[in-house]
């Protein structure tokens, strides 16, 4: 990303209406081109499509950010429905679209490649579909295939992306340049909140520039920490696949004595891997999120809360996501001096695993088994489950319909379970985290019984060695 | 069941609003009861919702069936929120409460009832909560048995339901003599269209008689065929499972010569899983449904296609959901004789096997294979994945909440993202069905590529032979 | 296969030795070619190897048929052992293999497969090798294709056969012609008893034409009904996932009142698959097999068992192999008159479901509950597992380094543990069956505590009704 | 363990015979009890047994250690073969059976256990068969448990030991007090090579003490380092889920630009689950065990091999075994200080991780990304597979028959595909490990081409930093 900062975006399409109603738009290439020609949408002639009525999406859909309501409640910020319009403003032949698949793996990317391919062929009868490779820096850097149907045929199978992503590598003029100089029109940027940053910034720049090339982003995060959305694909996949280390965790604690299962989860800023898993599984004891700060020792703290746990059942099992504790964790490494032994205890799993364990060796002089596993990998590279592959199929479809309609500058998002556009401004500007003072992590800490770790920090802050 | 006409059920209780606002409200026992005394809910003792701003769901709370609007039309009908109250009808003591599973098995029963155990122990302090053996018929002829947290530790990790279940055995007035007689107050009920038609008797009549007993629904169908809500408990496992059976079936054609691969999936009235399984395997070349009329013989018919696949690609993969083609199938077994073949065919899977063998071999003179697989009974019985988990456990504490709360005949169910509480009376007035006219539908077809079925009917009926 | 009969095989090699040592060799090119040139084994060069000592199989490295003996007791008969040889027969350059699946699917083919082309590729440096499509008739009426380890690379992931497969089609001269014309030099036969026969009759015409080409077959059979070798690949694959199977059988048969979960398996033969998937899973209540007869009514029969299992438990499992009870269904069927029905009825799973629900409905007037499951392609077309991948590997390569070394007419196979080459004539002689005066059906009949059928039979015939 | 030297053992029982024959035979307790009593075996009242002829093992049965064998060649070593036997020496009511498992986890455990209760409950009766909690501590500081068939019914289907295990705990002389106190006369012992020698200890100071306690050892370990027995229980199914890493490590490798996936599998003296599983994975790039010495620098080493394969193919997958490069780590480890990250680095693949990471970077100056997977506690908490909850039921009845035979101090093993009875000197005296020069490890050279790291060896020594 050339800058954290979130870029300077043009200024956001609102209409207003009665009931205090917002619609937030997303932009359209004829925001800053006058006189595009446009096309009837060609599945009109699709015998697929010939007996559905109401296909076509009407102009005025528009769906509810907030679904909670008062009768005497205000309406509140709506987002344009997703789906195919009357309209389109490209012709199948003049499409030159290309696809970029960024930051970490996610179950189900493979399928979104996939769906934007055949979408776009089968539907729109668009022939070339450039694929990029290896994340934003292929514009640049690297060789493309060009994507097919048949070579996307099976992929949805597989985990990974068979574009390959990487991490970074962007930088804003070079990937215009690129767009410009190959003639691409239209740009599937699948990726995280960063990716999506420099998606936006990619649209500043091609609107600066007027270029008439739709830029739309798909939302990728396998720790669930887009915002808007009702949860990002994959995310099932994941939890599912999570579940499997804290089965593997639990049976090894109630084999051994006074032992302790430790599983360390996805989840830098967001905790919702660790709290779904620990929902869907029943066997956690102890789930630690970055949104919920807890401390080790003293009273209330984990060290006391394990022992009365290893003391009552013989055994436990804690799940930890990745960005748990890092203000501790920070503290703890600060005072050690050895490079490589340092850039282990980074990882907190493993920071925890030793902490534990010299704590209950040292100061209480009691003989403990501590089981760590880190099932990272393995899950995010599964292949996309059943509804996965359905979510990913919508997500695709939905992009593509846009991108031929000519709006841009758009995420394609769930809300409150319909397709949407959704302006990047609001996909970027903060992170989805888990609400530690919503129904939802209530719900965890009454089947987990864990301490809240708060009361205890109000009164006095965590004093860890 | 009794009858299968709608019960003669209370007159729907319809709040109004500006702007077209509809709240369709669900029954209390205060509506027939007067002057029942409230107590605070114990959960704003329990520690783990100490910390939790909002928890108690606002009076005022309420979610729209409809969430595609127009920025000038109307707001339209809304259901309660559910969730916990700040003020409970029941005493802890005072609960003693019963769990009842009905109709064919479905992955996540045992979740629910475990949390529906869970949920009145752990956040309400209930005790007595007693479990009905063997569906309905249970509450006058059978055994019943006490549960409690740890009874029911482990259940969510198998298929099946640990209460037993069983079809029919409804009789309203034997079911709620045995409710007052053993002095149970609080009522749940889990099972599919017909169970909660049964719901909707066995409140009626406590109302009718003035008991202090809330009953509570939770929609259980494989086949997702029970209106409003979203979706059932056990569809997504359900989909996912139905996978296995298509890859085989894809397999198995792929390796063979001019070899059809024919999998039957549940779905009587609603080709949900079906639609959903197709649109997830992406290996299906037809996908045949109760909604959707098909024909076999003739232009445009499924002979003529299937042999247009096999001659194209040597193989095909076809769905078909196990209520599709009732008509042809009953033309069918009219011209049989035989009792034993006879019922055999009136498995849709079986006959149309049994056709398409038929007529390849004898009309085509052509050599086909044909690999039939129904995986109806390992699809149900499989436990539920992660995500169904999660569904199950939040349907059930809606469920325990609203009974607490003092709500009664009410279903409990996802509407929007939300969960709710719905009247009897929307729950079991129709059954969900695939709208063929819809986008899902022409999504389907445009990946399978699968004839309409519709022009030539339109033009002609269909002329099975 | 042009016939059933065993046919004319040329003369067994027997060698003897001390203490009724009998070795039963395999022929070689050199029996009826002379001066054949030898090369050096090219594997002598290849680093991989040439830290290896002992290397190379002993030119008198024998396997006893027989594991257990006595003190005093003959050494019987031995096999030669597989493997690499000092000296080849086959230049590199000179080599034209190809390869076949015949029959049914089986858990394995793609990796034998992949391993022949991977194995002569790697360790021979052979470069031609042919893939011939949809089984013997492949040979003279379909195209092929060459087939390289980037080709290959992935398939062993895959369940069924990248080469297609068929049931007969066998015509000996058409194919040796097409051997002949086609410059073949090496033929690789995967496939089942009736395919090592057909294997042995072209070995035979091969021989009588005196061309220089190995015959090797590579024995494939679900059943595990070949002899003499331990077990057949892709069998201990079939089990684990005949396992999920019973294990939904037994969640259904719990569920439901007087519920039985019925489970066709694989075994048109030989109970293999059944007795082992019993043997393994602990659920089932009764295992009926082909080499076991049963009778359904009257006194030790299988209904009264029935109904004293649901009478005690309320439920039961029961397995049948494909191949039981052939001569209750044929006097069965002999009375019914409907096509249609008459062929379905030809499933023993559908026939003993449906004499078991007649039998109680109509004989007993007793409500039951039955869920048939017949998973037969589920089963057949899953990719192998780990240990039958290892399997495939070593057979395949045995094939590939007897082929090389000379041998003909022989069948690769694992014979207590060790990999040997066996001549036709043992594999196709008899079939693999279940010993059910042995030890390991009385474990089984001990698992189930079936009764043993046996007891009645021998004092009175079954008499189906 | 008191102590890691091999016990002082009695004498071995050694039998010969003609042709070089020797049968190395195990304990019985008429050895040193003399006039013990006999009965009739009650399997002959067993109705599963009555039809099996030659049900009882012959008292010469044996089965020979080596099966390649030559013409002429000496007949070797023979061990019992395992099986019921005519008479039994103890009776139903007499016997007072204990089970321990130790070490730790396998796939397979609570088969193993649930197989012992049930055979010496349904095949001879026995009542009274004791849990030991805890491993060999339990014997004196722990409570036990009776066990019975229907509280060990579903045990099979869960990972783990219900039992509870631990490491060590063993003093002989409490052990085989709390035996003879307890009136205990069967101990089943469960565990690795430790575990077997100190049976060897407890079986010998009951022989001193003289009583009448058969000591029957069951050899667990899921590295296959035992010797003699063709494989041990629950590998088959560590290696079919370690191919879930490795699947894993080769998605993100193939996903990322000069990308390595590094798996780190059990195995602390023995590679043998990180050869089988690079043999059945296929995607594996380099295998390293602790049998086979490799370097990371210069010439010929590990690091130019990762430099080539990532220069070639953009990635590459390896598999390490957790004992293999010990010296290697031993040489690292010692130049460092910090105390918490020198404990992480005795951990090979993190060792390893750290070292390519710091090469590539500080070295070559070469951006690569590393993904390291521990799959070590979800392999060994898995269930066991089919074949191995069969191999498992086979190897507990094979101690029961053993153990109320008379014999004692043996282990129940599996020698060439035969169930035999192993005197505990032959399990202890070394390990089983991978043989470098033989076969099976040329073969996986040959699979993944990586470098042999002999050759340079041979020339001079690894030169690590």
């Amino acid at each position: 990303m050339a800058s954290s900062a979130s870029p300077e975006l043009s200024k956001p399409k609102i209409l207003n209406g009665p009931g205090d109603y917002v619609l937030e738009d997303v932009p359209h290439l004829s925001d800053y081109i006058p006189d595009l020609h446009t096309y009837p949408n060609p599945l009109q002639d699709n015998p697929a499509y010939s007996v559905v009525k109401q296909y076509f999406v009407h102009v005025d859909d528009s769906v509810p950010q907030k679904v909670v309501v008062h009768k005497d409640g205000p309406r509140g910020i709506h987002f344009r429905r997703a789906g195919a319009r009357q309209k389109v403003y490209f012709q199948p032949d003049e499409v030159h679209a290309c696809i970029v698949t960024c930051g970490g793996l996610c179950p189900g990317l493979n399928t979104v490649v996939r769906e934007i391919v055949c979408g776009l062929h089968h539907m729109y009868g668009v022939k070339k579909v450039l694929g990029i490779d290896g994340g934003y820096r292929g514009f640049y850097a690297k060789n493309t295939v060009y994507l097919n149907p048949k070579a996307v045929n099976d992929i949805h199978k597989r985990g990974g992306t068979i574009l390959g992503t990487s991490r970074g590598g962007h930088d804003t003029s070079k990937i215009v340049d690129s767009i410009q100089d190959r003639g691409i029109n239209q740009v599937y940027i699948i990726g995280g909140d960063g990716t999506q940053r420099g998606a936006a910034l990619i649209f500043e720049e091609i609107r600066r520039r007027g270029l008439k090339v739709s830029v739309a982003g798909i939302p990728k995060t396998i720790d669930n920490d887009i915002p808007v959305i009702d949860k990002s694909f994959g995310f099932d996949t994941a939890v599912e696949e999570a579940q499997r280390a804290i089965n593997a965790a639990h049976v090894e604690a109630e084999s051994f004595d006074n032992c302790i299962g430790l599983v360390k989860v996805m989840g830098r800023y967001s905790g919702f891997i660790a709290m779904h898993a620990t929902l869907a599984s029943r066997d956690v004891d102890c789930c630690l999120i970055p949104e919920s700060p807890f401390y080790l020792e003293g009273p209330g703290g984990l060290f006391e809360y394990i022992e009365k746990r290893l003391k009552e059942d013989g055994h436990m099992v804690v799940v930890i996501a990745e960005g748990a504790g890092q203000e501790l964790l920070s503290e703890s490494i600060q005072s050690m001096t050895d490079a490589s032994g340092n850039k282990l205890l980074q990882d907190v799993g493993l920071w925890l695993s030793q902490r534990i364990k010299d704590y209950f060796s040292k100061e209480r002089k009691m003989l403990i088994n501590l089981k760590y596993i880190d099932p990272t990998y393995m899950i995010r590279a599964v292949p996309s489950n059943a509804s996965d592959n359905v979510y990913c199929t919508l997500l695709a479809q939905s992009a593509v319909h846009g991108a031929m309609a000519g709006y841009t500058g758009f995420t394609s998002g769930l809300v409150n379970g319909r397709h949407t556009y959704i302006p990047f401004n609001r996909i970027i500007e903060k992170q989805n985290k888990v609400v530690i003072t919503d129904r939802m992590w209530a719900r965890l800490l009454s089947s987990t019984n864990q301490p809240s770790f708060l009361s205890a920090k109000d009164v006095e802050p965590s004093t860890p060695s």
